[in-house]
């Protein structure tokens, strides 16, 4: 086998970065290099996350593109939104391809953006060569794109239980519910009241009603699976706190144009997703807990009253963040999409 | 103070009379005198149930009419469904007021009760009797009834949420969503794999989608509600499995027949829940874990791109359970609604 | 009744006033009548905890001695350590009764506290006036006393496990082995990484090992108890943390002076607590979900190749500071020990 | 790479099953071939475990001797106790080499087994001939074995962790504490009231104090590790559930012979596990989360109050049963230790 390539790690300190790494270390074709943390003290990897130990004998730095370019070929950022496209163009310029967890590259109208982050994007060209990295849709873009923009967590999980009713036209534009909810992992490491374990322990809430941030994205991407049917998609989108710490679950409520049957949609389902290896159409109602620490999306769907009603999950830190970024990690080394993920 | 009222707890052995017995402690105008259980040998309550070690000391006997009359004016029935059709109409010749937990009674056409539980209805004559023990709906009718059927928890829930809604008129009656999720303890005390720690701890899931039994329920309180306003509401309903011990939470979506104003809707609940001590109309989102262990159901309303939201949360045992029961023995009794409940 | 006293919650937006304050709404004899927080702008107390909507109608101030003197008879600290001993003699020279939940008049000697908290002790004088305030032990002068140093969570459980055998001298007074769990609400409000929930859910494990400031505090009780019989108590504490919200176990080992007998010492227990309410000397081995969210103490002792084990736990934020304080409370009103507890 | 070498699961229903199938899933040198399970109805493994999905195409077969021998060269059994040696002798004779997660060849002594497990051992000539497979302390006799005693969890937990100490002679040899903690996976799949979720979330307890079976097996291996220097080891074992689902943590206290210094034992812990991967002696307090999914076992040691505390824990379904089976498994193979397991 080749040498591996040099791959670096930019904001080391989170559970995306954790898992990442972790998922790294399987990989035969590639070598973690670098990693990076705004840390004051350079803290070693293992001393961050102590699951690590044993296992990665690395400590990190400040940021340098200039080291990064020299020690890897692609970096995955795991910053928050803003940091990311404060260091994409510096990476770029240094041919280093970039994988950006973070949202900084996910909506292409830098407007929109602005509308919903808060701050005008500061790398509109960049906008414009970033590639959305969702693999199940953009399968053919991604082997040559520059940078990945990787997907939202609750974004994938709605997007896949979405694509193929919205691609074949099924089902009402407007209106869609998205009823969602996630484990505590997907808010992140940094501690605050709402994810202190006494208060979200044994507790279910709703958060952000009406405006967290998946939204637009959500709304982007399936307007762009529907292409050229007329209005944009539109969803209703809740997000819930979940007493558990990984993974997200989607119950989605949609009105379809003509009267839907049941088996017809799982069979549009196993016929769209027939060749993405990690989209399991079942026949059971689906649980977080089998694609928990997996990179699979589990759905199925059902027909209520009249409505179809899909019901999917995935593991909001792997398939919802670094096990799909490994995956594009894949498409863009030519390996097989599987690598390091099964 | 008068002499306290003799009550017997009829089924023993669940969660909801462990509640119920817990809740009947602290209230001074009632005793419970006697319990029953079906397990062979005559258990002590507190070999049932170990918190109730030194607060109660009663043996389990088999049921007995008879001897239940003798020995109290109320029996709450914390039974299976079909188990408490059978022993109601015994209770009621002797003149034992009768608070149902169980399914029995709550669905006035016995025709419904069997397409939904798939057993025929063996008292249609009690059936046409009994009051729905919802007092914020119901408060005028329960203090003479002779026999009250407790709600079901996804049913409070979902019909405390909707009903300022449906009426004022102000929704579309068919195609509500309500998404609604609970804690395991909704699930009763026998153990089954689906109820295993392992199995259900750190998931997320759905189950009974389009078929769980509180649909009928909630369609018919709900359409009596909207008395005279034509088409029967029609409810989307989907339970999910929360892990965590208790409480219920809905998120329920409906289509305004005007443009809806936030405020204007939060007006409207307060007015319409002012003279019930238990329902919080809260501003934030609501939490489960802030109406656990109490007998509040706490809501809000929020306007989503023109959807109307409501979040509705109760504690499945208390609230949905065995508190709204002592509410109704409350009312019955003609003491205030709060006895033993705050 | 006569007209309820004035009680005051200095400290009120942490887990134990928040107990705290749901007890004595249920005591008949009391009345809440002022509340402070050290928070900028002063919040009602159902902003600070949302459980509390419609059960109090109370808006924080900051703390002014003279005010509170005016209002309450009674205050409960429920403060860090070193903010209490700063509030306190002046509460008590306005003739304010004080049961400061804080560690800050529990160890009798100054110097043992500045040891263990790394503060100097600032009043002394206070310290020698304190009662510690463990009914169980010292029922006796609680009525009588001014200033109550209510005892920490896992002290309470230790002594009270390890106080029978002490007292009649049945044990080695070295190295008593107290291995201790704790839900995580034992750790306090703020959120910090080591419980915010994905770090601590789902984990198990120990900390402030041998360095746990509840040690000299069972030290120094249990050679009270043990007085006069030589040399001091010195136990060995481990504490852990346990992915739950509240509840402490305690699993002691002690070396017997004498061959043991298991029937005869759970003799020496039901004797040595037949006047005390709230312990429950139990057969089965405890678990701390049935005394959670009540003021027991449940606990059991066993043989085990000649070592003696005691098993016992509470509810930390109950009987482990807040159920106990009202206990407190009760001795000092003269009402039964069980107002507002049962 | 030579073609893959077959491996059977016999009992293939269980948690251990499951994570031994997704462990040998990413075994390059060894394809599950066969898989048998009790049931009824012949299970597709997915079926049994939703999780394998897409991972595995079997379907579980009725125990077959012939027909295992034919399609495999190892079995592993995760079948209970007693149902392991009723194949054995059938396996065995077929030159198909065995992996026995069950407790069935544990103990060397046949009496000593009837003593704890209450049934007659039915193959005491096979009990002469298995190896107790743990790695770190038999790493010379398991490549050569045909039958492997698998450890149990508890037992893995405590032998690491006390081992350097035994071996060295370094303490009291009778009186060791060992409080042990384990999540509920360590319960197995068979729903029963105790492991039924309303009943152990949020809960922490003891159980069969004094008498759990992996006392004698503790005492057994570690008395081999002082061979040659007096008196049996005999610990004092108590184990405990915690509300999480998989982990377990030991707490073990034990009296140094002489003044022992924290940091020399931290060197012999170094030192004795030098060459053992998947033991990492850690300077912090060890956490079961950051095993959590992993075959390593942390482990630290403390002096405390001139006792030694040693604090260990890993994962209780792989370290503590898969994973130390296939670290096994690569043993008899010759192929390196960590395969599939890093």
């Amino acid at each position: 086998m080749a040498s591996p390539i040099g791959v670096a790690i930019v904001g080391a300190s989170g559970y995306a970065a954790r898992e990442l790494i972790q998922i790294l270390l399987k990989h035969p074709g590639v070598k973690i290099t670098t990693a990076t943390s705004r840390q004051d003290e350079a803290p070693r990897l293992d001393a961050l996350h102590p699951s690590l130990a044993k296992r990665i004998d690395l400590t990190c730095e400040t940021f340098d593109a200039d080291r990064i370019a020299e020690k890897a070929a692609f970096a995955f950022l795991a910053l928050p939104h803003t940091a990311s496209m404060a260091v994409v163009p510096a990476l770029r310029e240094r041919n280093v391809k970039v994988i950006d967890l973070s949202a900084d590259y996910r909506l292409t109208d830098p407007q929109v953006y602005e509308d919903w982050y808060g701050h005008a994007h500061t790398d509109v060209a960049g906008l414009g060569s970033a590639v959305y990295g969702l693999p199940e849709l953009f399968r053919d873009r991604i082997p040559t794109a520059g940078l990945i923009a990787n997907p939202g967590c609750y974004t994938s999980t709605s997007i896949l239980a979405l694509a193929p009713l919205v691609a074949e036209n099924l089902i009402e534009r407007t209106g869609v519910v998205i009823d969602a909810k996630s484990g505590v992992s997907g808010a992140g490491r940094s501690p605050k009241l709402t994810t202190h374990f006494p208060e979200c322990n044994e507790s279910f809430s709703a958060y952000s009603v009406g405006r967290h941030r998946h939204t637009p994205e959500i709304d982007q991407i399936l307007t762009t699976v529907a292409a050229g049917q007329g209005e944009a998609v539109e969803v209703i989108f809740t997000p819930h706190l979940v007493p558990m710490d990984r993974g997200i679950f989607a119950t989605i409520y949609a009105v379809p144009r003509q009267a839907a049957v049941e088996h017809d949609l799982l069979d549009l389902y196993r016929s769209f997703y027939a060749d993405s290896p990690f989209v399991r159409v079942v026949n059971h109602l689906p649980a977080t807990k089998d694609s928990a620490y997996t990179n699979y999306c589990d759905l199925t769907v059902r027909v209520v009253r009249g409505r179809i009603v899909v019901l999917a999950c995935l593991d909001n830190l792997i398939k919802g963040a670094s096990g799909v970024a490994v995956q594009n990690l894949n498409l863009m080394l030519g390996c097989p999409e599987e690598t390091a993920l099964i």
